[in-house]
């Protein structure tokens, strides 16, 4: 099988969540590019460093030539981030005429023009989709799924730190004691500042607006305010009145003018936005044709930053390869089964209606029982007449088991009638 | 330019839409391409029809072929629905060489498979972005951005009719009442059955996982049970347990096997999908990578439909153009100004500490009032000693125009401090 070569810059978190993902069986990738995507060769600063990872030290090199100068190289990825040695690496990549794949939020709103430039005159591609909401898919759907729309709107919550921070305030906690919490479970930074000031989130917005509304916005042209300011005072208040408050990124196009802007902003509870909690982001876009859309999940983190920037490394090596033929449409090469629904394992919500009297529910929890229906909780109610209502929370059980045991429920003469069985998905099968 | 004719099959509410969004103005397809879209020709059922929109009589035929075999056509999207018609037309563009865009979920989920291995014969492109969800992207993500991540579970709300009717029914409304409103609203057909038996919910989720799983899944391995049960007893109690109910479109993988079903669903009231109410669809993935994502948007209508359906076309037509160059990376062709903050409007919020004495809130109403900013609503409490929070919720001002008016306030004697200043985001500009 081809092979498409792909050359690290670093092997940090997300470097290294990068290495994993593609170390593994992939044949979803192999299949629809007909090529297999290899890692030749990773830039560390440290050769001697300790990994958590299992790495082929053979890959391993402190001098950039051996990734920026390798024939062997198709793609360059560059999980280095800031602005100076990234940069300057990026810009050789590309110049030696190799693809780029980014995670680099910072060069990307503050460099794309010149970076973007450099990529059309090589005739090569560069992406990005990890540089705002780790791996939240964004970038793509916005730039390609959505062409035929006019973008609106966007309001997008993409700092989980401050988000996680105006949750737990929200709950009545001081931000002080919030932010404390967060640097110990390491949702934020020691030195927060680039979080809490909203700058993080302003880079962010940068680059989203650019491309919804294909026209350049820097960070320096974003508004940005801060949620140091915001009190638990201001936070009782917005919810007496409706609203909860979020450090917002919001872009909109009014007439030939973009208003472009980053600071705590008070939305409508019903609004969905309102409900993303914790270091979850989120972004909120309004297309003309499309109406409103919200693309939700985890904003930062290793393994969910890796996941966009293979995303990334697929899109690239697909437009790499010349036999568009390898891009079949059908992508179903497994053939696995459907479990027949009797062999199903679910938790259950069961309604019954049963005579109001002494001993009825031990007869059923017993017949319950001996078909392996374990039980979570019981609500009894007195219904009508001499009836009372019953209901019963199982734990996992395999769904034939239920049926038969309900069966022989149905046939107790103290019980009337099995109103309902509806499956609770309480995560407690994975 | 060159250009790319596109051959519409059905000119319906969807294909109305998808004409429209081709007719206007659309400079970011164009120069991403290096190339027009074009719509050359419209096969439609009947040329007399009076149609919503203005068309280009001449693009109208009854005949099949004028598409088909017309040479100049390079994409053709089928419109029509079913699996008779359309699936003999789309079988024959195919077998031409033209790339095909659908909208149509019985034609994927039923014939998937032969359609797809036609169109891998033919060397050419399917896409079905439109066929779940609406115009929300979900298909591309999940084949594409997420192709990194083994994908451990989908769980859709996937039919806006039955979404809206539990909703209701969750506000204490009986089925039949809530169904024959959705009938009155256009939410709901006349003959609900294949929304409300969960039929159509099992053709997406048929779509969706044989994506995720690589491996075909049709609709008659999906187990299906409708709404017609729930009753509001049980909307109740599992409220009273801390969940909701919902239409859940569910796909696992367990070992080799994969569990695929359609059925009413407790949520517990904290997950995302809990929250999804009213007409509007979401899908809520879990990666190995990635972690939780959900997708949110409005699952059906005629131009969030469109929507997709040109994603779709652009998709096809950027793989059909050779010279990559025209996928340039930069989409910022325009240079809009991003308004300085001063200028924008917003509704605020606006919290003070004052005096606590007798027409303090009247010379406050009265500055706001001669700098045009308007008020919504005021909330006045005692606070400590002899100090009252004034609490102010603005209609829309120009931030300066606000600026200036609380610079004057805040010099009032009877003012002890401005606390905080919030912006609202209440939609009211738009």
């Amino acid at each position: 099988m081809d092979k498409i070569s792909i050359g690290l810059l670093g092997l940090g978190t997300v470097g290294g969540g990068v290495y994993q993902l593609l170390q593994r069986d992939n044949e979803a990738i192999n299949r629809r590019l007909g090529a297999e995507l290899v890692v030749e060769k990773i830039l560390v600063s440290d050769l001697k460093k300790a990994r958590n990872h299992e790495i082929d030290k053979s890959l391993l090199t402190a001098d950039p030539k051996d990734v920026i100068d390798n024939e062997e190289i198709d793609i360059v990825v560059e999980l280095i981030g800031g602005t100076k040695v990234a940069k300057e690496l990026v810009e050789a990549a590309l110049k030696k005429g190799k693809s780029v794949v980014t995670a680099n939020k910072e060069l990307i709103a503050n460099h794309g023009s010149e970076i973007f430039d450099l990529a059309e005159s090589a005739g090569v591609e560069i992406d990005f989709e990890a540089s705002v909401a780790g791996g939240i898919p964004i970038i793509g759907p916005l730039k390609d799924s959505l062409v035929g729309n006019k973008i609106v709107k966007i309001m997008g919550i993409v700092n989980g730190t401050t988000n996680y921070i105006l949750s737990k305030m929200s709950e009545g906690d001081e931000y002080d004691h919030v932010l404390a919490e967060a640097q110990e479970l390491g949702y934020a930074e020691r030195d927060p500042s680039a979080d809490v000031s909203g700058d993080d989130a302003g880079a962010k917005i940068a680059i989203l607006s650019s491309i919804a509304f294909n026209s350049r916005v820097t960070p320096k042209e974003v508004y940005t305010e801060g949620i140091t300011s915001v009190s638990l005072n201001d936070i009782m208040y917005a919810y007496e009145l409706g609203y909860a408050i979020k450090l917002v990124a919001l872009a909109k196009k009014r007439g030939d003018e973009l208003d472009v802007r980053v600071h705590p902003t008070m939305i409508s509870l019903d609004h969905p936005l309102a409900k993303v909690d914790d270091v979850y982001n989120a972004i909120f876009v309004v297309g003309d044709a499309v109406g409103e859309l919200m693309f939700f999940g985890k904003g930062a983190g290793d393994m969910p930053t890796a996941s966009a920037v293979v995303g990334d490394i697929f899109k690239v090596a697909g437009n790499l390869k010349k036999e568009k033929k390898c891009y079949s449409t059908c992508t179903c090469f497994n053939s696995f089964n459907v479990k027949p629904i009797d062999e199903v394992e679910s938790n259950f919500y069961i309604l019954m209606e049963v005579l109001d009297r002494p001993g009825v529910l031990a007869k059923i929890a017993k017949i319950l029982g001996e078909e392996g229906v374990s039980l979570g909780s019981v609500i009894q109610k007195q219904s009508s007449g001499n009836l009372a209502e019953l209901v019963f929370m199982t734990h996992l059980v395999r769904e034939g088991n239920l049926r038969s045991a309900l069966s022989k429920v149905s046939d107790l003469e103290d019980v009337d009638r099995v109103c309902n069985v509806i499956r609770v998905e309480t995560g407690e099968d994975g």
